[in-house]
């Protein structure tokens, strides 16, 4: 076209408002072009604090900011509700759930992670999981559930196996989970008095020799102290072969009586359809290039679990800060193309460490070189999730509410709930067209 | 039996934990009785703020109190998760939906009131109600997603379709929900760049010539006032014909394009199984005697919405405080049993009044003779209703989180959340006996 053309905005399509895309979307704001932000929910979830949903801490929406609310400012940023059926990296287009189209010049792909059940998909129907506020809602009903059918039954060895919580896995989430539980068990369950404490028994199952792999050997031998301290039976060097009704089954020949299984053993990339020609790494992560881009098609960016990333040590892992860093990277790339400036440097990730907190006053820390334990690395985990939750709420309530329930360890939220069905609100998170 | 024969403690089932049979279970705490306390939910519902959970104002776990936190200090009252399949009178026994069976000696009905189609059944699926938190929440995810579905589309019918909410019954909640709706429309749309604020269409439909029919005319008429100069419209004399897939037909002849229809035009007992020989007053509520006990069989207590109770003007309203004064009186009745003393004389209801806000800053009152409009009545609702939450929880920040955000009107809880089933919940609230 003639050089009176004025310049076309450019389409940026971002796929998934978990860390990676959300900060994406942040960053191109205000920039020359067009931003749709496509997610199934409408809220962007802090999934650090899921296990706190599943032992009724929190409210679903403390943890939960509607995308609507976040991206408010951003004018030329557009929330668009939705699954997505295909990418088709040739016409360039996204095809929604519904068969709507979403055409673009620059594709964010960040769709996270989802539960992997390494070819025993069998796991899927048996265990329950804590990737998503619904599996979380739904762990919460189920512990709840659990107390009420051992309060009701007379019979020991059944009281028994309704209070047997079994966790698989035991890196952070599973530790934080089980550690979450010993607490519920401690504070809560004197509203039963149907039933005893020592009657609930809290398991976690690790396949490796040590608590923790992912993190400095120091720190997961102390995890399993603590944990055994507040009552958690930790076996490792185990692994769960099969779920039948009521019972697990371990590696070491021994079964649990239990009805609740929870599985945190094993994550694997969430990949969109359309994407199957792309190399993948672990956990069937996609390959990039340095700088984030599908080999071959520099306007498909890959961020946070979905993309293998490598770093010293192997892949970068599947948390937030590195997710949040490639996302602003994506962004800055954009920038870069709009502006016509020269690409930014390779991605480097700054590690700014990890940490998991295990019950109450206490949590491992592995920050810059140091290696905490203990209520120092419990202030630490308090006040980045404290100030995470504040930057996003911005409220002095939430602050206020979730410093004073924490603090005092209220579970104000220990309701079995049920929502009734919507085929309205069915319909935004279909992933097949509506007849 | 002989005199030496310790005196067997009693056995009292009050089925139903909302105002009435709560009221009746705390008020018998300490007596040398066993009482249990039967409901398909695990939390007490304060009910008047259900439409604030439907408007994204409030968390469910802001107006539900979970029983065995309430409970916990009242040694002598057991909780008991279940629904009530059937109640047999002659045989004094209570069966759960899943076959369990509890024996009383007295027998406290407190299962309050659902919605009423008046013969047109079909009306149930083609209308959402508010009667319960499932219903709340689904009304909330409905109403979040019709916002999406209309930012979604081109087409103009369609987007107004969309955004036309018609609320079918002018009594206090129909007039709270509009209200509310009203607000949401003025302070949550602004996030939605793709929407203008006057494509929204509230509609209240009303049988009667004015709003608010059971509160004296001149607060009807300024509730509709109040109403039409927050944008809404207001039909009188109007009652819903039928609903179709994308419309509501009107008795006027008229036909709203719409998606949305909710219903809250009538309530009836909801009485469990058992009761039928028992005769029936106005919405199908139990006929008892001056001391509320079903007449011929003294030991079985009638509270609440349940109870057809006669005052000067007709029956008592279904309200919480009629069903919290019932309550007490019904365990007054049981104690004096107990210890043997004369019967308390006939229950009555000391009338302290009904309100309901309309909007932000407006509500009507009729207290104690006065009749109150504007601010003054707001503030009225607003002390009674903070006072009564606050007295549920106890907890400075609840006071202050909800004060808060009320005060802003913020709607920190805009989730379209979905909860995954869980079969043992499920089974809780089963109301047949599982295979």
């Amino acid at each position: 076209m003639g050089s009176a053309t004025p310049a076309r905005r450019l389409r940026v399509v971002i796929v998934g408002g978990g860390f990676g895309g959300l900060a994406c979307a942040k960053k191109l704001a205000g920039a020359p072009a067009d931003v749709v932000l496509v997610d199934s929910r409408d809220y962007h979830l802090f999934t650090p604090l899921l296990y706190q949903v599943a032992t009724a801490l929190l409210n679903p929406a403390d943890i939960a900011y509607p995308f609507r609310s976040v991206l408010r400012r951003l004018h030329n940023v557009r929330f668009f509700q939705a699954t997505v059926a295909q990418v088709d990296l040739e016409r360039r287009v996204v095809t929604t759930g519904r068969g709507q189209l979403l055409e673009y010049d620059y594709l964010v792909l960040a769709t996270g992670s989802r539960s992997d059940y390494f070819g025993n998909d069998e796991l899927r129907g048996q265990t329950l999981a804590m990737k998503t506020l619904e599996q979380a809602q739904r762990l919460r009903n189920h512990l709840l559930a659990c107390l009420e059918h051992a309060a009701q039954s007379d019979d020991e060895v059944e009281r028994r196996r309704w209070l047997t919580f079994v966790i698989v896995g035991g890196g952070a989430t599973g530790v934080e989970y089980a550690g979450a539980i010993s607490e519920f068990r401690k504070l809560v369950m004197r509203e039963y008095p149907e039933l005893s404490t020592d009657l609930m028994r809290i398991v976690v199952i690790e396949g490796a020799d040590t608590l923790l792999p992912a993190f400095p050997q120091k720190l997961g031998s102390y995890a399993q102290r603590t944990l055994e301290r507040l009552g958690v039976e930790v076996m490792s060097s185990t692994l769960l072969v099969s779920v039948q009704p009521g019972a697990a089954r371990l590696s070491s020949g021994e079964t649990l009586a239990t009805e609740t299984v929870v599985w945190s053993a094993g994550v694997r990339a969430n990949d969109p359809a359309g994407v199957e020609g792309i190399e993948r790494g672990r956990s069937a992560r996609l390959e990039v290039d340095d700088r984030l881009r599908v080999r071959g098609r520099s306007e498909v960016i890959v961020v946070g679990d979905l993309a293998a990333v490598k770093a010293d040590s192997g892949d970068l892992p599947m948390l937030s800060a590195p997710a949040m860093q490639q996302g602003r990277y994506a962004a800055g790339l954009i920038l870069a193309a709009i502006h016509r400036t020269a690409d930014p440097p390779p991605f480097k990730y700054r590690d700014k460490g990890t940490m998991a907190v295990i019950g109450r006053n206490h949590a491992v820390a592995s920050l810059a070189g140091l290696q905490l334990t203990g209520f120092p690395a419990w202030v630490a985990w308090l006040t980045v999730h404290l100030y995470y939750l504040v930057g996003f709420r911005n409220r002095a309530s939430v602050f206020l509410t979730w410093g004073w329930d924490y603090l005092r360890h209220d579970h104000p939220t220990r309701l079995i709930t049920f929502v009734d069905a919507d085929p309205v609100a069915d319909r935004l998170a279909a992933t097949t067209p509506s007849p």
